[in-house]
């Protein structure tokens, strides 16, 4: 009999879908317990408990994000597993919804409407534009493939893979500057790792064309957020849609509530959804019990 | 030698074209020409003239609508081509930008922002939602196609063409209340016929979910517009993304200016770009000069 503990914001929801899947040999224990195997959860939420969760084995996390995990001070004795796969979908809609709202200006439209102004400004287009992926993992394949169906040219920056056929040019370490240099959307889905830190930094944004808009629903680390706040400031960029930041909730002095041309999305673009995730859960239970290798595993070196 | 007469807000664009093709036996004529041949430009500005032009013979509109050369009142003696197969890329941004922007509730979160606040508050998806298409010619295929790439359901109203693959279900004549009964998203891209108008009135609107939108970048006249703010008032509609009006610009004191979860585009979804439209132009003028048919050919009969 396998022990498992759940450690989630939507334990109730996760119980009943593993519940409903009738798993062979399977418990679902109590938060002393301290025989528990395995833990499905938060990172944020496993990190506090991981110390004392001595007989564990495998920790599957509900999130993409691992971060709170990686930390150099945890232990590293067992198997971590991470959501993918999933998000691909609603972090494409995300980045097109707000490209193409930037396109379609559709704020200063609606402030034209609310002062009651028939405003009939010719709004600009996808169609031949050049998007910037940092990141071409499940989710940067599936902007990729969206670009192409919107007519777009696609760039890749990446650590060292170049297998997405729609993306057109990929780059690599010192190459972010050319990589940088005529996009009209750079859109960071990278996982924040010492690498990715601060990737996008004075250097890179100064790069960017000033029509460029900036799009991260990726990890917020991945960006110096005074250089980016600077840049809008002096119009060296045309704009920032961030879904997440160094620190969040993003706080209330917080530069970026009165930089120009930032629109706050507030972690949102692609939410971790029980009935996504659970059957992540699921798989890799089977797996798990069969002795069989999981899918979904982390890299502690690679940090993702 | 054939006299060509343009009349269009773009004419200086239009003659730069045209005269960068290079076209055999062509002379761009006078406004008071009156042996031209063929006339290129505007519906809206080439009705007034046509009775005086007794030679014409082919008239070319850089739109797609041609309903001011179809009163009943003027001559029919000649060919009507119009644009076609060029604003499918551009409505696909805007109705896909917009239901991006329904489902992500854009304006909430910007409303959000504007206060302060950090809104956590989870968007929806298009996965799995049902559009529903008035209209399944070229712009209607674009529509169809992008709606199976985000993953939903798609229905189709014509009035007897049922082609396209990216159709799930098509219906016809006296089954448009079936058609309705289930749709997120109801989009008009029909034209302008007189057995298109007042299509969407008060028993359409009623039969369409609370939870609907309807967005409409094709013509003003196909929805009863006093029945559509009386739905959206009484919130039995969720919301109407409206590009075109029976009288446009909006008159001041029409009630969609204070009309709840209305968003108004004036008129812009797809402009006619000369770029565009010049080559479909001298595509025609090469089938002209050659005694080929010509494409795009209008039915007035037909309407469109």
């Amino acid at each position: 009999m396998h022990r498992l503990l759940i450690l989630s914001k939507h334990a109730a929801a996760y119980r009943a879908l593993i519940d409903a899947a009738r798993l062979p040999d399977l418990e679902i224990a109590g938060a002393s317990d301290d025989r528990v195997e395995i833990v499905f959860g938060e990172p944020s939420l496993i990190r506090p408990e991981l110390p004392r969760l001595t007989a564990v084995r495998w920790v599957q996390s509900t999130w993409a994000g691992v971060e709170p995990l990686l930390d150099a001070s945890l232990r590293r004795d067992y198997t971590l597993t991470n959501a993918r796969g999933v998000f691909g979908p609603l972090m494409t809609e995300y980045v097109f919804g707000y490209m193409l709202a930037h396109e379609r200006r559709m704020f200063e439209k609606l402030a034209s409407q609310q002062s009651g102004r028939w405003d009939p400004s010719p709004p600009g287009t996808l169609r031949g534009k050049t998007i910037g992926l940092i990141g071409v993992g499940t989710i940067g394949a599936a902007l990729a493939k969206t670009a192409k169906h919107f007519g777009m040219h696609v760039k890749g920056y990446t650590r060292a893979s170049a297998t997405c056929a729609d993306v057109d040019a990929y780059f690599h370490g010192d190459d972010r500057l050319a990589f940088a240099v005529d996009l009209d959307y750079l859109v960071s889905i990278a996982p924040d790792t010492s690498r990715t830190r601060r990737l996008v930094d004075a250097a890179l944004l100064a790069a960017l064309p000033a029509r460029a808009v900036f799009v991260n629903p990726g990890r917020g680390a991945i960006v110096d957020e005074q250089a980016l706040a600077a840049a809008l400031q002096a119009n060296r960029l045309a704009g920032a849609v961030l879904d997440v930041f160094e620190q969040e909730p993003l706080p209330p002095d917080h530069v970026f509530w009165r930089t120009p041309n930032v629109v706050i999305t507030s972690h949102t673009a692609a939410l971790s959804v029980p009935s996504d995730i659970a059957p992540l859960f699921v798989e890799n239970y089977r797996r798990f019990a069969a002795g069989q290798p999981l899918r979904f595993l982390v890299n502690f070196e690679d940090e993702y």
